[in-house]
């Protein structure tokens, strides 16, 4: 039995999904012909369910995952290799307060949203309008966002909230936002952000070097699929290569005496002074 | 202002990081001098603080991320890159009840603590009860850990509860554990599983082909650290190459008008049959 | 001047890429008007052409890896990060006989020969008639081929030649040609192997164990296309995940003394042993 | 039967590889005690050889991979996985003339000189005698380098040839040589680069957009070993994650035409523009 109002994932054979909220009475119409809601509704998740011309279909749970996967975009996606990441290293959860500009489709606003539980809030931003009502469109059909405040503001011009405990900067020019985004946080905040160019990279690392900002990092993740095939088992042919760089850090006071201790102790910064010599003697 | 009780990171100039809880009158010695709690609880986070003999260490919140990557190990680590993914694809949250076994020192399990939310349910399992206990004394240095249960059992003789709505086996031979953990879970439920070589995938992918499951899928990812250097901007030069394969799937009702269905619609199945076919002819 | 006889890339300014070689008199016709290659030959390598329709194309050489990218193929491909790599491990260079088993297309063929030179020898077989006959129209389209002898035959039977100094195999069931290979080359030759599935590893790997062969090692290459925009530098979306394994190994005298001086001294075997008791030990 | 001046590779059981090469009644000493070399004289490739300790090490044939890897370096290494790529890109071989700045320590020089032949030739250049003495030794070593010219010089004014068929530029601001290297090559000649930053690949396209310069491509090359078990057949637990960036481009000539029938002829540009337009619009 799946109760009323469940998100449900329909999955074809040749593996299409359509997400579907159940509703009394309901009657869904498709090329393979249509499938009542109260029947459905008879069944458990996992069941095949079948049109009325015979055609089979799996019933499933919308997972978080599905529901990431199968929102309405009309912005760059965030994928949930990223998602899951970012999630974890906001530390989004009971009691955190988490900024976010610009929310655009609203993917990781749900995720966000999703593991926010009841205490948890998150605070979204984004400068048009268009955005900020579909993001809440997509939270309402995840069935989820009661923890969650869509501003329809430029965060140039400053964040919505004051002590947050995490922010995620997903804009074309991060760096802008870096004073409000400071003015709204906790001392020792995490920063996190999604740039999709190396020299986004270069400005965003040039502002951050200058500013109250430390323990940066830079990574991107790939993530490559597998034939499920017992008996020839073998990485898939393609894969996606590229969908952004992920940069975190820390909000930090500035101190002389931490900078001066440093360029003598990392190891890093040795290593490249070395190598710098090194090259500037090879020059060619 | 920090308060006691706090789980605070103090970092070196080198990038050593040390977690450590704040009470009251406490004082932490190490190799660079000492450090007086009640003087640190007058700091923020963010701040530099100096030891008695004046070397100064960044003063962090320790993050769930921290967290992770500073418990007390005696097995093979999940890292978190894993873990966020786990996460996401279990849909751990408010209202859901995840199974995990083994728990091993229980980074996942913190993770799924923190993101489970006040009526989210973790019911963990290990057959050594070492690790139980390891993982309850990590859950608690980590501050979380009140909606988990710890059961030291081996899990082919069953789970300690019904109708979760997700599994994680974190085991050496987890085929040998689906039949419990089948009856462990609601229909259609999620699963997971990590093995680190392709002969244990194999034997899983046999096992499931053969049961009720569906929608499997493989990936592995990778994490690819950059060096945050504005003006000599480049990937790091080493990174970790396995962590361990992750294997999704779904509990799904067999059915034979499905099969019958798919094999005709997947054109992954039409091109591995014609590759097939072109093997066996270009045969040496 | 281009001579003729010239083999030439006509490049469109979508990036299409067409082979021709430049025969005097001769005419393409094409869907953008034709080319005389008379004037071609009056222009140089790097020109643009016109068709008789005004339509612009970049005149190139038809460089080594143009050939490989542009033959005709009825067989899965070797792609070239894969022949690089294959034709370095190989050591194809004067005065070396090398082994190839199964030629397919001969994509790999047409490189070996490359850079074989005047006094090395590619003996190359196939089973099947029709591959033997594409890989020679193919050498001989690509303008090389003097030092290849094509054979068409089973290398379960034996290889052509005897006292080769490396070998390569490409077959669905390598294990079952080693023998043969074997008795076809000199003491301490190089083998390798391209192998699409892990199961194919595993079986390849326990044959190699038994057999007198040592230094094997295992390998995959990715290649990650970046797009080139200086203003916005940043890989491409997609990229191939999967082409093959490669395995590399070295013909090599059983010897007890050499075995029994290894599991003590190799610390990944040590690893490997403290990994097995430890995971056996949390067995679940 | 080994016979005298041949180059050997000694490997002992932990996997450490040494290079000799085999003068008659020469001995080596080393820490498990002396190997005669008229002894080894008498062995073959693949063979055990034992020292007057009774140690047994495994005699090998120094391959040409083995060459790469065991050079006396005082520079940067090139990878063999670079190298091979470079090698098939630029079409060394016979009646090809290849241009190299700077030699380095000679690694790549190496590979360009065994797969050049009889009638190829690798013209190579460093402004350093340093580093022309060093190559050469390791021509010498390696056996290899009649092909070779070396020449101290800074290509900046002007390589020692001209109408070579492609140039290889490995140095730290190559956009300066490119005049040099455009007045030393042939039309269409291929151009090759390593670079170890996104900065130094920004600084590169800008000048090549500028240029006589078509069909840029940018890739990196990842290797990423397995361990050889078939009964635990998995990937290393570490790789290398970054040697370089390899940039490819063609000398071409300038031509309005071309242009004009680019833009709207490529996709990708069309779906910059439009991502760009996007990208305007949602600008927060």
């Amino acid at each position: 039995m799946i109760p009323f109002g469940s998100l449900v994932t329909l999955v074809t054979p040749k593996g299409r999904r359509h997400i579907k909220k159940l509703e009394p009475d309901g009657i869904w119409h498709f090329s393979e012909g249509a499938l009542d809601y109260n029947y459905l509704a008879t069944l458990n998740f996992g069941d095949v369910a079948f049109t009325n011309l015979g055609k089979p279909l799996r019933l499933e749970e919308a997972t978080l995952y599905d529901r990431l996967m199968g929102l309405k975009r009309q912005t760059q996606i965030i994928y949930p290799k990223d998602i899951a990441l970012i999630c974890l290293r906001l530390g989004v959860g009971e009691g955190r307060v988490i900024l976010e500009a610009g929310c655009g489709s609203g993917a990781l606003t749900i995720a966000l949203s999703w593991f926010a539980g009841k205490t948890g809030k998150i605070i979204s931003h984004d400068a048009r309008e268009e955005f900020t009502h579909l993001a809440r469109r997509n939270l309402d059909w995840a069935q989820v966002g009661a923890n969650v405040e869509l501003h329809c503001r430029d965060v140039r011009d400053g964040f919505a909230v004051k002590n947050a405990d995490a922010v995620f900067l997903d804009m074309r020019e991060p760096w802008l936002a870096l004073e409000s985004a400071l003015a709204a946080v906790k001392p020792g905040a995490t920063f996190a952000f999604l740039l999709p160019t190396t020299g986004q990279m270069q400005n965003l690392l040039l502002t951050l070097e200058k500013g109250p900002f430390d323990q940066i990092e830079i990574c991107e993740l790939f993530l490559r699929g597998w034939k499920p095939l017992a008996d020839r088992l073998r990485p898939n042919d393609r894969m996606t290569a590229h969908t952004g760089f992920l940069i975190f850090c820390r909000q930090a006071q500035k101190s002389a005496a931490w900078e001066e201790a440093q360029p003598a102790g990392t190891r890093e910064r040795k290593q490249i002074a070395a190598k710098k010599e090194r090259l500037e003697e090879n020059e060619i």
